[in-house]
């Protein structure tokens, strides 16, 4: 533009209406550049583009080359939309990397209208734009319906194009940092497994813990945050016991006092394992957490005999997983604990020993969930009907069965699954 | 701004002058944000900066809060700079968060003069701005020297601060990013340690094939990204042996032929134990890399018989680094192997096992460099004098100078780190 330019009243409205539209651009902008988190940051971008283009609906569909398919986070919901990348409007976007103003969806052939048919929503109008990185690549498509008060306008065409440019950057950062933070808990997880194989009688305990303590978790309602610390924590909290002698870590007849007093070590190894890796300051107390499961409300646990409080919670929900696991685990020497008898024992231990309220979360578990845990060594694929009929039912459900009913179909139903050897032998009992 | 104003010529100028504020800052948000790796982002974020104000220097310190010390990375060079907090005018505006517009630098008296000696550069006038995240929190300061022709004006205040906080949000992001990935890093590095540590006589032995096979890599100039998978896979290739009998791994007598082809499984371990792991793309092929250690260019290695080119190029620097440091190091049945009898055996099998190339890249290593890897278990701090005499030779220095004379002072100098042993007992030689 030039400097003394002949003024009109148009001009300056035109240039206000730009000014505008980069304004709010930059306030968009500003808003998704603080997000790394890729969930979070898929729904912030759908709601900033709603209200910026003034529409009811926004969805981003991300291309997933692997499985040549377009998916999407649904809002307020943990579920994702897929299908294949060349279906539908966002399909045709996606292939053809054009942007396209649909005034009447109905009327356009490419449209799919099953979904409205589905959730009785009603599309008018639309407007679609592909997202691409930096190397011009597709990796997602906008999709926008309904604008308020009219149809979508160019200058709507503009403004969402200059967001995708933004968004893409912004989604493959937060890709990024997702795949970095999933290479790092694979690789927890993976060392946690072969740490457990090398003696065949805790095979599979780690893994088993963590789901345990992840559902105790999800049941007293820990946040996200508290939720990956804790599953850290669960899948190391035997890490030290690679600085055990094998020859004692897989010695079939008795311990001696001098054996058993190595073995309780562990947690010391863990501890100081752990203490050399330089955390990321959200998992600043793992190796606390993790090197905390065998102590005990009354400071009878170790290594340190903390009391109550001063034992992590975190670590207290571990201690509750940890003896779950090995009371409801096979050993050579016995078979699984019968689930009354183990419910039993931690009664007797609450408030002394373990957290109540930890136990109490873990009776609350849904026994389709247990089942799941339980048996993810032992079967392949367990019977889905009858999975599907104990998702009805907790640990406390069944423990009152056993009490009232003994022959209850909830009761068979589980048995199938928990005591499968004594099943086989007469006089079997939960 | 209303619908139908009065329009003048200035209305319009400043109007126009503001749009194209607005154009810039999205420019160099355009710019900023595709960018995660902190080092290459600060060095952007200085760039954009120093076009977008027109200006002729800009420097991002960041505030250390743990060591109270604001750093800048240097243009163009790996040092950077550190120096307490409240010190000088970027000390100022870190403190005080205010924006500081000063005309003229020398007149200042918070402003240290003893850069622009050192350096020869004269700084006119200079503009600074406070960063701040989300929460508010200052996390560095901007500062931008000599506006071409002229001051810095108002405007230049105000983009300044725009660009300030999204610059804040991508420094963020970018420090969480790196933050997890030094997590990652430091926890392979942990459990290369752990591992070796089961076995004593391997102690400290992934650590140091890692250091030789980076420095091979820095020598034949790989790039940032194959230098990480190298290191993350030299610190893995031995992961394997966490499945081998311990046993057999500390055998004091000779291996049985069954016991050594149990011990010969370990690459195969290795490869399918990391094969869980969920690695991110730019890891992918750390598992084949890692579990390739052992194969010969001739083919007679294992576990594959991979000849050539087929073995992969970084396979092919740790299978040098590897049998380097096994030879280089004590075993309890021999002392280090002289050096000059260990490339006479690494040439003698140059292109038949091992790549030549590396090799010759070995030997182009810097010996206080040798020094530090070879002596890092044994000893607290190497003599430093005798460590700066060794910076200025290269084994192939010392492999010349063992050749010709003996007893010069780069052989004695060096003797003194590598065959101590042997200088204690008469007779010694390298």
């Amino acid at each position: 533009m030039e400097k003394n330019p002949k003024i009109t009243a148009n001009d300056l409205e035109e240039h206000i209406r730009e000014h505008d539209k980069l304004r709010l651009l930059l306030s968009v902008t500003r808003n998704i550049s603080r997000e790394l988190e890729i969930d979070r940051l898929l729904m912030l971008i759908m709601d900033e583009v709603k209200n910026a283009l003034n529409c009811d609906r926004c969805s981003v569909f991300l291309v997933d080359r692997e499985k040549g398919e377009l998916w999407s986070k649904v809002a307020h919901g943990e579920k994702e939309i897929r299908f294949p990348s060349h279906l539908g409007i966002a399909g045709y976007v996606a292939s053809s990397g054009e942007i396209l103003n649909i005034k009447d969806a109905y009327a356009d052939y490419r449209f799919n209208p099953d979904i409205d048919r589905k959730t009785g929503y009603k599309t008018f109008n639309m407007l679609n734009a592909p997202l691409r990185n930096q190397k011009g690549e597709i990796i997602g498509v906008f999709q926008t319906l309904n604008k308020k008060g009219g149809a979508f306008t160019v200058d709507d065409e503009e403004l969402l194009s200059a967001i995708a440019v933004l968004s893409a950057s912004q989604i493959e950062n937060a890709q990024l940092y997702e795949e970095q933070r999933k290479t790092f808990d694979s690789f927890v997880e993976t060392l946690a497994s072969t740490i457990d194989a090398r003696d065949p009688l805790t095979s599979g305990h780690s893994q088993r813990i963590t789901m345990y303590a992840e559902e105790i978790g999800k049941l007293v309602d820990l946040d996200d945050q508290e939720q990956r610390v804790l599953r850290i924590s669960s899948l190391l909290h035997d890490y030290g016991k690679i600085a055990i002698r094998e020859s004692i870590l897989t010695k079939a007849s008795e311990l001696t006092q001098q054996e058993y007093e190595h073995i309780k070590e562990h947690p010391n190894f863990t501890k100081s394992i752990l203490e050399r890796i330089n955390f990321s300051r959200d998992l600043a107390d793992v190796p606390l957490i993790a090197s905390s499961h065998h102590e005990k409300l009354d400071g009878s646990g170790y290594p340190k005999g903390l009391k109550g409080d001063d034992i992590p919670k975190l670590s207290r929900i571990i201690a509750v997983a940890d003896i779950f696991d090995a009371l409801s685990s096979r050993r050579h020497y016995r078979d699984r604990m019968p689930l009354a008898d183990i419910f039993a024992l931690l009664h007797k231990e609450a408030g002394s020993k373990y957290d109540a309220v930890f136990i109490e979360a873990l009776q609350r578990m849904r026994l389709d969930k247990l089942v799941l845990i339980l048996e993810q060594d032992d079967i392949g694929q367990p019977d889905q009907q009858n999975l599907q009929y104990l998702e009805k039912f907790t640990i406390n459900d069944l423990l009152d069965a056993i009490k009232t009913h003994v022959d209850s179909e909830l009761v068979t139903g589980f048995e199938k699954y928990y005591l499968r050897n004594y099943l086989e032998r007469p006089g079997s009992k939960l």
